[in-house]
């Protein structure tokens, strides 16, 4: 009974903090009272309850309540006795780096994969995964491992960007990046676009948002995905 | 006695493999008759062979031979017979997994600091600074320690981006990323254009190439230095 919104992006151009998900989450979210925040990953460095703030202020729109985990003297038991889960962006290194440190990564995926709901974006999308190999973040601390929780048998490419034809830039494409991870690796990895997130019903995960996604498979060309597509093992296989 | 080139990039936009660079280099390897490529980092995912290749077509203009360490048993003794090296770019988390790997980066950091001349651009730059925590790369491989050669006081930022005021985008900007990285960490790091490279003699780090670089140490405003500047200790803090 997994369920979970896996968003690319909190924040779509021209539009408040979640706004653009928010009609989705009233429903998602429907009977729950109160959301757990896992503020661990700080975009822009700013603090644990600066960045709680922000997801109240939020959540307020739809009636919801929200703590952050380091409003609790005990992490894991925060975890234990939550009813649902919001994990936001920022770095994918301090974030991971500070579910391992605290020790609540398998406690996270295990309250998961017993159904209570998860909602993440960006960051917190990329732990869905299995690895957290292909963030586009900065490596700015030195996690003890990459591995994610495996909630999806896929990785996430968040706030996935097509090449730009008109670029004089000589870094690699984020297609290029993706291509090289698969002279590594077998992992099929999954490009959302901004404004594009997956809904995940147990094992059922359905491409939502106006636009595409980009497939990336080990040895094979890369494809596009409607939106709406069922991603089901033949998909990724 | 160290002596190094630390570019930001192998290639500027349209001109050949290192072309910018080769009046610089036939100076630089001037009385140098064969050079040892480390050709760990990959770009593309091309094998060593193919990268050893086009190191070699490009260094044949300035009648230097390139020879690739993975054609040697013992890549720790290719390394310590070495007359001078070029480490190229790619992926700097594949390119430092391997130098740990084969245990070669002690060794490496200390025939440069006893005056061996390295050319690195890109990855290769990187790992001349303290960490590879300012890589712009995917990370692809999970390497033993994020620590690199220290060879230089601070860190490299390669490829450096300014700000796009147009982007749609919500991904973070360069400059975000690293003041996060100054949240966890305190050591200076230097954004460096393309175009752009360091030369280094001894403790003199001269910024060179047509564009100034952008300075960010922690706690203070990043500061555009111009071209020729010499970077010493009063500069970094």
């Amino acid at each position: 009974m997994k369920r979970l919104i896996v968003a690319s992006t909190s924040t779509v151009h021209g539009s408040g903090y979640l706004e653009y998900l928010l009609p989705e989450l009233t429903v998602f979210f429907s009977n729950i009272e109160t959301i757990l925040f896992i503020p661990y990953a700080r975009p822009g460095g700013i603090s644990y309850s600066e960045y709680t703030s922000k997801a109240k202020e939020a959540f307020a729109k739809i009636n919801i309540e929200v703590k952050g985990i380091h409003e609790f003297d005990n992490p894991k038991e925060a975890i234990s006795e939550a009813k649902a889960f919001f994990t936001g962006g920022g770095n994918t290194f301090e974030l991971v780096n500070q579910l391992y440190k605290n020790d609540v990564i398998d406690i996270l995926r295990s309250r998961v994969e017993s159904g209570i709901p998860y909602f993440g974006t960006s960051a917190g999308s990329n732990i869905c995964g299995i690895t957290m190999m292909n963030t586009n973040d900065m490596p700015i601390v030195y996690p003890p491992s990459f591995d994610t929780m495996g909630l999806i048998p896929f990785n996430i490419n968040a706030h996935y960007l097509d090449p730009d034809p008109s670029s004089k830039h000589m870094g690699e494409t984020r297609e290029t990046r993706i291509k090289e991870f698969h002279v590594f690796n077998e992992t099929p990895v999954l490009g959302l676009r901004e404004g594009s997130w997956l809904e995940v019903f147990n094992n059922e995960t359905k491409l939502k948002g106006e636009l595409p996604a980009r497939l990336f498979r080990k040895g094979r060309e890369a494809v596009e995905l409607p939106t709406e597509t069922k991603i089901r093992r033949e998909t990724l296989s």
